[in-house]
C-alpha cells in the first residue's frame, strides 16, 4: 500500500488540473472561485448528491460513478435551458479511499468536462468512516428571463419527450440479475448503460428556450414528472401511453414481462427532457430535433384538468394501480 | 415514533420557507434555482463540508451545527471580499433521523439567513446508513475584478489579523474535557463558543475591497495561512509572534500551560481574516476597525523572502518545532 497524499497534494495531483481553463478558479489555490457572466445574463444553480449504497450499486465503474455525479446535475440545468459553465465538488471518502480510486474518479470527471465543456471550480475533500458521498453543484448561464421553469404550461401546448423512457429502470433490474427473459446481449448492454451512465440533454435544453413553456428533467418517473409540471402550472394532462417513445430493448422486455408495465409510468433516472410547446410551435421542435438528432416525441396535451390522466389507445383513461403503478 | 414525511412534505415543511425572499429559488420547486448579479458583478462561489465525527464532537446544539455548517462557507467568502447572497444545501441524513432533529436544524440556519441576509438556493437531502454529511455552497458577490485573493502581497505590505487568534482550539480542548488549569466559567464558555459558532467577518470582507491586496480565512492556522498567502503571492512574512491579537481567556489559559503555545501558531477553526495592505493604508485599516467595531490588528510585514519567519519580542527567529509546532 502507497502512501496517501495530504489534501494539498490531492488537491495538487487531481483536481487541479481539473480546474484549467477556467481563470477563476485560480487553480484551486484560493479560498473561492470566481465566476463572471454575460451582460444580461443569469445564473442557474443546482445541487445533487449520489450517496455510496443508496445511488450505486458497488460494481460500477469508478470513473462511471464520477461521470454519472456530474451528469444527473447537468440534467437539471439543461431542464431550465442553462448552457453549462462548471461545478464545484464535496466528496466524501471512505476511510479506505486509495489513490487508483481516485484517479479513476478524476479521470472519469475530466471525460466529461471535456464533453460538457465545463470545468471544476472548487471543493472539498473529506475522509470519514461513512461511506462515499458525491455532492456537486453545478453552474449554468441563461438570458436573463429566458430560462425554462415547470409552472408555464398553457392549455392545449403538446406534450414532448426527448429520447426514450423507462429504459434506465429495465437496466438497474438487469445490473440487479433480475431475469428479463430472452433479450440480447445488445439490448441488455444498452439498457445497463442507460441506467449506469445517463445522457443530460444540454444541447437541447438551451434550444428549447423561447420555444418551449415548461419542461422538467424526468428522474421521479414521467407520469410523477408531468405531475410536476402540472401542479406548479396548475393545469391537467392528458398522456397517450401508446405515444411515450419507447426503445427496442425496453419494447422486447415488455412483450415478454407484462408485469414490467407499470415502469412505463413510474420508472426514473432516465433523465429524458419532457417539455410542453404550444401546438404552432410543433414544426419547430420537429425541426429542431433533425438539427440535433435527438428524437423529440409528441406524446399529449395539457388540458383544464387538475392532474395527470393517462389514456390508451381507444382515449380511455387507464387505471395505472391495476398495472401496480404506486405513486411515491 | 412519528411517521416521518416524504422528500416532498420534508422540502415544503423544512426547506422551502428558507428560499423565501430570494425570488430565483422558486419556493424550491423547480430543477435549479437562478440568480441575477447586478451589472459587473461577478459571482463567487466555495464550498465546504462538515462530516459527523470529523467535525463534530456529536454533543454539540442542533441548531449550531446547521450554523456552523453555513459560517465556514460564509467565511470562505468574506475572505474574497464577497457579500453573501445565498447557498445550496446537501444533507445526508443518518437512517435514525428525526423530524425533531431537523426542524432544529432549519431554525439553526434560518437565524443565520436573517443574520447574514442569505437564503436557500436550493438542495437535495438523502438519508443513508453513513453519518450526517452537510455540505453547504455558498454564493457572493463582488465587483468585477475586486474580489480579494490571496495572490496580491507585496512586499513591504502590513500583515493584519481580525479579531483574535488561538481560541477555538483551546475551546475544542474543553469541549473535549481537558483540563485547562483554573479559568473562569465566563472564559471556558467564551473559548468553547469560538469553537461551537465561529463569526464570518461577512462586514470586514467586503469593506476590505481597494484596502487589502491579500486576504485568507485562518482556519489551518495563522502560520500555515499566511504561509499559502506568501506561496501564491511569491513573497516572504515576518510574523510578530507577541503581536498576533490573543483574548484574554487565551491568555490565561497559556500562562498557565505553557506547553499549550503551539496552539498560538497552528490553531485553526477562528475564521478571522488575515489580510496584507501597503502601510499608506494603515491609518484607513484603524479607521475600518472603528467604523465596524472589530479589532484589526497589525502583526507583521510581508518580507522578500519565501516562508513566513516567526520572530520573538526581540527579533529572533523562533524555533517553532521546539514549541510542538507541526506543519500538517
Amino acid at each position: 500500500m502507497t502512501a496517501r497524499p495530504s489534501e494539498f497534494d490531492l488537491i495538487r495531483q487531481f483536481f487541479a488540473p481539473l480546474s484549467v481553463g477556467a481563470p477563476g478558479a485560480f487553480n484551486l489555490t484560493d479560498d473561492a472561485a470566481v465566476l463572471s457572466l454575460g451582460p444580461s445574463e443569469e445564473l442557474v444553480v443546482t445541487t445533487d448528491t449520489l450517496v455510496a449504497r443508496r445511488h450505486f450499486l458497488g460494481t460500477e465503474d469508478t470513473a462511471d460513478i464520477a461521470r454519472k455525479a456530474l451528469r444527473v446535475n447537468l440534467s437539471d440545468l439543461a431542464s431550465m435551458g442553462a448552457k453549462p459553465i462548471g461545478y464545484t465538488l464535496a466528496l466524501a471518502l471512505p476511510d479506505d479511499w486509495t489513490t487508483e480510486w481516485l484517479a479513476a474518479f478524476a479521470d472519469g470527471l475530466g471525460r466529461d468536462q471535456r464533453e460538457f465543456g465545463i470545468h471544476l471550480l472548487g471543493g472539498d475533500t473529506v475522509s470519514s468512516d461513512a461511506g462515499l458521498h458525491i455532492s456537486v453543484t453545478a453552474m449554468g448561464a441563461t438570458p436573463a428571463g429566458q430560462s425554462l421553469r415547470r409552472g408555464g404550461a398553457r392549455i392545449g401546448d403538446t406534450i414532448w419527450v426527448s429520447g426514450t423512457v423507462g429504459d434506465a429502470a429495465l437496466g438497474l433490474l438487469i445490473l440487479r440479475d433480475d431475469s428479463l427473459g430472452e433479450i440480447s446481449d445488445e439490448a441488455r448492454r444498452f439498457l445497463a448503460g442507460r441506467f449506469l451512465l445517463p445522457t443530460p440533454r444540454c444541447t437541447l435544453g438551451p434550444a428549447l428556450r423561447g420555444l418551449a413553456t415548461a419542461a422538467i428533467d424526468i428522474s421521479d418517473g414521467i407520469v410523477a414528472d408531468l405531475g410536476h409540471i402540472c401542479e406548479v402550472s396548475a393545469v391537467g394532462a392528458d398522456l397517450k401511453a401508446d405515444a411515450i417513445p419507447r426503445s427496442e430493448a425496453y419494447t422486447a422486455v415488455i412483450t415478454q414481462q407484462p408485469s414490467l408495465l407499470q415502469k412505463a409510468f413510474s420508472a426514473g433516472d432516465d433523465y429524458e427532457i419532457l417539455f410542453t410547446a404550444p401546438p404552432e410551435n410543433d414544426s419547430k421542435v420537429k425541426e429542431l430535433s433533425q438539427k440535433i438528432g435527438l428524437p423529440l416525441t409528441p406524446a399529449g396535451t395539457i388540458t383544464d384538468g387538475d392532474s395527470v390522466i393517462v389514456t390508451d389507445a381507444t382515449g380511455q383513461p387507464m387505471d395505472l394501480a391495476a398495472t401496480g403503478y404506486q405513486h411515491f
